[in-house]
């Protein structure tokens, strides 16, 4: 199946399955049906299963899903079976916890480059990196043939850096920053801006 | 209309709308037409409109929007033409982040109030907050009447603090720990997990 073919609003809910198997996994757990899946990450057990349907044959009618299985399985789909390096430009708070946040490890990506545009912080240390000057994003990056960043620079800086990390060669960018980026077809961008999870919510608070 | 009736979808769209429309105010802009607004975000101008129609009739044909009204709107629409009160529990690297966070001033929320577990770090200073010890969350919150909280500990406490949280009376929760929430009916989750975000990205990568 050709993967434009799936709806994007499935893939955004692959990772939630996976981060949920993941979880029953490390409770002991071996298999799991669509019916505890859903209440898990709370969706109906119709949607677990049409979601799933669309990328095989994963489980049997009555036994359920093998929890191992299914976990290689949603792994190999978002293809994060591999790790991806990933280089963090921008060293305020949020980069700098992302730079030693615990959470990546065993889920596909690994900090490998950090960057910032301060004299005061290049050539500095952030848990084990020596952060290097925005200006080195293009050469930097090439060579490394990292694909992913995370964008943790002010709202002004935003666009520039993101057009560096175009030019490098990366084609996923996880943004801090609260706007909106400009990116050509075939480069990817998610947003991470929490006033706009919030906002997402307080619109259903009486 | 019954709000019930607008899928969650278009209301996830809003606060980005809303977003772009501020970048364009910043930038001195005093009309857009859904074209200009579509392609600021990554959408067609007939999805714009389509959103923009469940609320009424914001736009004039030929003359495009007035950015300023459909801000207004737009802030109404999502209930932060007022400010709300929010409190961020776990003082690691992210609440940290988080409690200085600049972005939020203008967008309807305040960091209002700050909790750890941890002996070390409770009634020490983060910012200008005085760090609460966790087991004040439900009289701490009931008190003051706080709707909204972030959650920043680790995965192992998430589930905890936030049966903590529904006690206290908060409705929406901004989760950045890489586990799923159980909550009763009629409290809003929304998950900033990076390595879900990153995920959703590397399916599409070669």
């Amino acid at each position: 199946m050709n993967k434009q073919d799936i709806p994007d609003i499935i893939i955004s809910r692959l990772p939630v399955y996976l981060r949920a198997l993941r979880h029953m996994q490390a409770e002991g757990k071996l298999t799991t049906c669509s019916q505890e899946l859903g209440t898990g990450v709370g969706l109906s057990a119709a949607q677990i299963r049409k979601d799933l349907s669309q990328f095989g044959e994963f489980g049997k009618q009555g036994t359920g899903y093998d929890i191992a299985f299914l976990v290689d399985q949603l792994r190999k789909i978002l293809k994060v079976e591999r790790v991806w390096d990933v280089a963090v430009v921008g060293m305020g708070d949020m980069g700098h916890a992302l730079s030693r946040y615990q959470g990546f490890s065993d889920r596909g990506f690994r900090v490998a480059m950090v960057f910032d545009n301060d004299r005061a912080k290049i050539g500095g240390q952030v848990e084990q990196f020596v952060v290097r000057d925005t200006k080195e994003i293009v050469t930097a990056i090439r060579e490394s043939g990292i694909k992913v960043a995370m964008l943790c620079v002010p709202e002004a800086a935003a666009q520039g850096v993101t057009d560096l990390l175009v030019e490098a060669g990366v084609k996923a960018i996880l943004n801090y920053a609260p706007i909106s980026l400009s990116v050509p077809e075939g480069i990817y961008v998610q947003y991470l801006d929490p006033s706009i999870g919030l906002q997402r919510m307080t619109y259903y608070l009486e």
